[in-house]
């Protein structure tokens, strides 16, 4: 199966199998949450679900619920009241107990933001995510005020990391994130604790948050390329 | 002596006995911070100082760099590479190791990433902001994306505190900080541990920056009633 095809099948299944009427529901962003997102519109539209509250974690997913009829909301309003339910998500990487690290789309700080006020949480990837430590491959995101940009470099570096400012593509210079921000795409050399470094990256001065998820413990639903998914906790 | 002129005491000495030529200089915000910064720009204007660097911490100090000529640079440019050699600033409370609170004019956050960035720092007080524990009265301050307002208020009441969102005046609803942010005015009900609550408070998804100083050793300038002035290190 091709991996455009094992997207659309784990976003399905975690639409179908985890979102119940009534519920408060996180939505992530990504290639692969966008199935979970459309799959939730179109099962709302059809009346196979109601009562959906839905909270974004960026302008893609706000756009997308928009073009689907799902009703928004935010963490801030009183039918939510800060909790979720649950939030589903994509991934960049996921390792054996299912810490995992995003923000290759660049919305790690809302992603985290609600993924960490979500009662129950679900991550859809494909098995080319797995992987044995974070961080090594694929850059742990870095979100960093403008002003602070070589000064959080520099600090990555004494982390035992290597950082590099992601460049844009259809903008001229750096990637700018929904929240006005920079990021670092920062590679650490050999393997680190990702809950101590996730502590540690947030304690420097001019980091507004990292893609380093090692708080909550998610349902990682995994589509393989032979066409099956499974479920590991 | 009144306070205004304590701050002008105050803040005029450590211009003149701390800033040489030649400095890269990292200028706090605040009601005191602004005669040093004044100060400053009335030596270059005499020529009684020369090639000072400045970085400022916030669009007040900007602009009263821009009002006296003083040449303003950021972290990030070539001339600065990310280390200042002073910093001077004001605080809310400083409790007796020397340790602060800053925030009272929502620049905590470039303040932070400035005095954090200088190899040496002083801060210019009145004796009313001298304290035995940080936090108790004068709150700290606790930058916040708009969107984890009640789940970081939430969040810090779990840590023991009482948070309340700062209101703006000459605007409707809440101050916004330079960097588009919101501030949680947060006081603990009992003693807490400045470093450990440093770090507590910056996990917190949603939480950019709070107002507790704690890594840096400042030489402190405090302006006293009878018009002295004490150096504590």
């Amino acid at each position: 199966m091709e991996q455009q095809d094992m997207k659309v099948l784990v976003g399905n299944r975690a639409a179908d199998l985890l979102v119940k009427d009534g519920m408060k529901l996180g939505l992530g962003t990504g290639s692969t949450v966008v199935h979970t997102v459309r799959r939730v519109g179109a099962l709302l539209q059809e009346g196979k679900l109601r009562d959906i509250k839905a909270v974004s974690t960026s302008f893609q997913t706000t756009i997308e619920c928009e073009k689907m009829g799902i009703p928004l909301y935010t963490l801030n309003s009183r039918e939510i009241g800060g909790q979720l339910d649950l939030s589903i998500d994509g991934a960049d990487e996921v390792d054996a107990q299912n810490r995992c690290t995003k923000g290759g789309g660049a919305a790690l700080l809302l992603e985290k933001i609600v993924a960490y006020a979500s009662l129950s949480y679900a991550l859809v990837i494909d098995e080319s995510k797995l992987v044995e430590n974070l961080g090594l491959v694929f850059p742990i995101a870095v979100e960093v005020v403008p002003e602070a940009r070589l000064v959080v470099n520099r600090a990555l570096e004494e982390l035992g990391a290597e950082a590099l400012l992601r460049e844009a593509v259809r903008k001229a210079g750096p990637v700018i994130t929904d929240k006005g921000n920079l990021i670092l795409d920062t590679r650490f050399k050999s393997p680190v604790d990702p809950a101590v470094m996730e502590t540690e990256i947030n304690r420097i001065a001019g980091v507004v948050e990292n893609g380093l998820f090692t708080r909550i413990k998610p349902v990682v639903f995994i589509a393989r390329r032979d066409g099956t998914i499974g479920e590991r906790r």
